[in-house]
């Protein structure tokens, strides 16, 4: 549907109905923090009871604690919300920064563009409702969370993050679970064993995470991106001059956060940008990004030469105030470091990077966002938009991974971190790209080294070049390593990366790939308690209690469909078998025998660490001779 | 269709269409060795040129030239080919193998059950129709590549691999392409700057490489498994009882190689498992492997007690007078191992494992497998079928990785090793499973250590359990890292693994996944002349010679499909921008602007390793003056 035929959206705007379904045996919980409206959200997954049988040859069952998951979803999939998109979320933060008291509630914008679009009647029937104005720090104060952290403060945000990242933990403890994970490997980081606000502080005062949480964001459920915090994933949405609604963006990012994305960057590059972004962040639960570039290029009808610092400037306000919570920035494309890419394979693959680079060329003057960078700072702090600085020179193929120009500009972003610190301003590090694996190390050093530990966020890598078609793949598997090895956000890529504009179907193909791999660098790192799902899950598999193994995956719908394919009635879902090798002929049965053998005859199955062996040479015909009189089948009847 | 509709297969059997079409602009090349009968193929794909505007403002087209890759579709997508696959492939190593003079034609089959089946009348309908014996060793001889190879003896099939395995660095030196590709990081691996016969030789010769070549698999086009040859990947068919046709499953293996696969192993436990494998060989080209015990399980219908050694010995010589190529042999699963396994969250998840550890513990006897594997061993040496030694006792699930179940395994994998070694009997050694990132390298290094550096063949593995319905991603992330690693083959997994059996979709994105994988790994590991087909991508990328990026893809028809899902005109595949940024807006454009940019001015961007850097002081004011004549706008007119 095209612009023309949605003549009031204010008015007909309709939530995604996809994006607005519960998930099977899936209840929304809140838990709560010190004060009652600190209310952090997750979902909590029901399972089933395993059957056992017990010595009288009765079948007991013995119930399965439920699981725990960290919800990126919002109120989307809380049957209990009340959605209109229309009207927006619920502003939980509003209170809080309030009660601050260091901002003060603008009487009108302060962009002139989004004055324009204000004033612009015909726009009427496609803006998004805003009741209320933005806010501003008041002068003379910084409002980030970073300076709060500096001064010792603990804000509700940093509790509210402190309860979210450390819930698998807590649960594991409730559920006695916790010695069953393997000890992580985590190249050097400072991962506790339980995160507790005062960490949360103390990492954001060194710089080494970020919340991104501008005032103006008030819909906000606050998330940490750090090293030493749970991996996050971005998803990307935005429309292009070749099409795609508002509705379908907020569409996009309903659906995208329903499957784990902790954040949104709005790549918007077409009509309306400034009216796309509203709606997109009065229905965002997480941080949104942009790369407020693309839209001053708009303003100067895609000419790079035109533009100048004044309207970029116009642009950071206007996209502050209405709330976004980081800012690409590519103030690291240095006019010294072009050069350095006219002999790659793939020249500059960054927009961002691209269009500076030809401005920088066009003037022959330093990147105007380097030159003005501490300007930036001050906007930025006004109303904590935090920094993604920028990797405009990152590699566009495994033949320009870690050239010249890609370290030289990480080198630069290194000393724009130390100017954002100055100014108590937030700030992150985008990274490649294209990498193969042997690469990848490197880059994750040499981002720690230079950046001074500031978080980094990378897109993929890319580990090969040669799949078009399959770029989640192919990222993926860097991106699960760059996470094992430290990043801290991994950027998705979908399969129509390099192709075409993704679909619904590829933003969800997307991030559950980036899912898979931030959690299997979790894994790797030993984040206290990521190993419960993986526990609980395997745990439900060995048992054939198949619907507690689709609702613990990423995605039970495509489990189950899965499933259904080749087994497709309901009787199947509580079969002792599964579809790969049929009822007679399956390891999980025979393996379940091997264990209630073990079990007679006194091995501790009980998760200690040695187990008793049986005496072979004593026992065995005894044993024998029972196991026969058991027979081969131990089917459990449900 | 079920097999009472379809009356005779022998007359009735047709290839699956969609496995013989040509790849896009590609063309089938054989490269001759020594021999006129060794003929090596491979696939070319033909580049269009590159516009290149000259000085006077005229445009010339600059040739780019074919890549050829390693090709594992066999005679299927060569259009002068005649399939038939009532008939089979061609013999193409018969002659190689009458000229060693060391084996005989049998008058009959050797094999108890396979003469029961050939006498069982009323399977002529579904049986192939062959029309010769099978072959086996003079008394006395041993008819392996490792028995040649020790004896220093350069094999056809060895000739034939050095050819395949060196495509890539002899098109490379031809194109003076060498340079262009990041040295590799191989973990102490041997590979040397190319691939000679007696490179080959030498390799087999000190078993850390294997040729799996059954002297009955005449149709084989020979292929090498070892860590200093790229890495290779597995593709499983097979039926079960629940379901699919002999057509299905030979469909599935023509589909299978088409994407990739390098070996293809049957795993059915269904109906006519004997004739079902019969059809399978003769129409492949690549190596067959099976895991014999779940044939032998069927013929005691599927009670792992009733299993003998020598229903089980009969079995071999069945498949082995096939042509069955290596053989799974899960000898490693020791009665003192099995209740190591009892406290697993998932037991026993490999079938044959749980086949023999259920055998073990009912007779109280040591697994047959390990107590009759000299006996083996004679069976193997006299058709050269390779061990491939199953792990058993491989983790389930995360919570399992690397116990001492798993490792305890491995140690007497190693042990059987040796065994088979001073058999002259070619082996290399399956490893898991689900395996969290961090304790990957471990598996990898212990079977080099255990198994003296005979090849590794893993299943992925996966490094998360949370994601059924998405298990080629989890288990392509740890495939591509154990690859990197040293592993020398990568066994796949499909999208529906523990859920369901995977259809023809699934076949080809297990395969793509995997095929990424192991290129992956053979970039990280520097494998000589691997880039170049990476660098010719991102050219083509670079230079939007859209339809150059299709083809020199994994899989050109789904990159294609994309990019038409936004762009479908054919204009839009020569156009100068793509459909993520849209015609205005595009960093590849502006990033070849900065190219042309940089070569008027000196910059050197012929891929020398320093470039010239722009004198910025002096020169700019007149730069920029030139460019903005220029204009914005250097679209090359095709």
């Amino acid at each position: 549907m095209n612009q023309t035929e949605q003549p009031i959206l204010r008015e007909t705007a309709q939530v995604d109905e996809a994006s607005v379904q519960p998930f099977p045996s899936s209840q929304k919980i809140y838990v709560e923090g010190s004060r009652k409206d600190i209310q952090v959200p997750m979902r909590e997954i029901k399972l089933t009871s395993t059957p056992v049988m017990g010595q009288d040859g009765t079948t007991k069952l013995e119930p399965n604690a439920p699981v725990r998951v960290y919800d990126t979803s919002g109120p989307y999939t809380d049957p209990k919300a009340n959605i209109d998109i229309r009207k927006g979320l619920t502003t939980v933060r509003e209170q809080w920064i309030l009660d601050r008291d260091d901002t003060e509630q603008l009487g009108q914008v302060n962009s002139e563009y989004a004055q324009q679009r204000l004033d612009d009647k015909s726009l009427d029937t496609l803006r998004f409702d805003l009741k209320r104005k933005p806010r501003r720090a008041k002068v003379g104060k910084n409002v980030s969370q970073l300076h709060y952290a500096r001064q010792g403060i603990i804000t509700p945000e940093m509790e509210y993050i402190a309860i979210r990242e450390n819930m698998a933990l807590a649960q594991a403890k409730e559920q006695g679970l916790l010695a069953e994970q393997h000890p992580g490997e985590s190249f050097g980081a400072n991962i506790p064993n339980e995160i507790t606000p005062e960490f949360v502080r103390s990492e954001v005062a060194l710089g080494r995470a970020v919340i991104p949480a501008n005032i103006n964001h008030t819909e906000l459920e606050p998330m940490i991106i750090g090293r030493n915090f749970l991996v996050k994933i971005n998803g990307n949405i935005g429309n292009s001059a070749l099409g795609s609604s508002i509705e379908e963006e907020v569409a996009k990012l309903t659906w995208g956060i329903r499957w784990g994305a902790d954040t949104m960057m709005d790549l918007s590059t077409g009509k309306n940008i400034h009216e796309t972004r509203e709606w997109i962040i009065r229905n965002s639960p997480v941080p949104v990004g942009t790369v407020p570039i693309y839209q001053a290029l708009e303003k100067v009808d895609g000419i790079a030469e035109n533009l100048t610092w004044e309207i970029f400037r116009d642009t950071l306000i206007e996209q502050a105030e209405q709330g976004v919570d980081y800012f690409t920035i590519h103030a690291g494309v240095l006019l010294r470091y072009v050069p350095m890419t006219a002999k790659r394979v793939t020249g500059i693959v960054s927009r961002g990077g691209s269009i500076m680079a030809k401005w920088c060329l066009a003037h022959h003057k330093e990147n105007f966002l380097y030159t003005h960078f501490e300007e930036i700072c001050e906007i930025m702090k006004a109303y904590d938009v935090t920094f993604s600085l920028g990797d405009g020179l990152r590699p566009g193929s495994i033949a320009d991974a870690n050239d010249e120009a890609q370290f030289g500009e990480l080198e630069t972003l290194g000393e724009l971190t130390k100017i954002a610190w100055k100014h108590d301003v937030q700030c992150f590090i985008e990274g490649p790209g294209h990498v193969p694996m042997h690469l990848i190390k490197e880059n994750m050093d040499k981002q720690l080294r230079e950046c001074h530990e500031a978080p980094f966020y990378t897109l993929g890598p890319l580990t090969t070049d040669i799949a078009p078609g399959y770029d989640h793949i192919t990222s993926g598997i860097g991106a699960a390593m760059i996470g094992w090895y430290g990043c801290a956000m991994l950027c998705y890529v979908t399969p129509k990366e390099h192709l075409g504009l993704p679909n619904k179907d590829d933003v969800k193909e997307g991030i559950i790939t980036y899912k898979i791999a931030a959690h299997a660098a979790d894994l790797a790192k030993g984040h206290p308690g990521a190993q419960l799902r993986d526990n609980a899950l395997s745990k439900a598999r060995f048992e054939f209690r198949w619907e507690d193994q689709f609702n613990l995956g990423l995605d039970p719908d495509t489990a189950r469909n899965y499933h259904d394919e080749t087994l497709p009635k309901e009787s199947a879902k509580v079969a002792h078998f599964c579809s790969m090798c049929g009822p007679k002929f399956c390891s999980m049965k025979i393996s379940q025998e091997v264990r209630d053998y073990a079990a007679e005859q006194g091995v501790d199955i009980g998760g200690a660490d040695t187990i008793q062996l049986i005496d072979i040479d004593d026992g065995m015909q005894k044993m024998s001779e029972q196991f026969k009189e058991q027979g081969s089948e131990i089917y459990h009847k449900v």
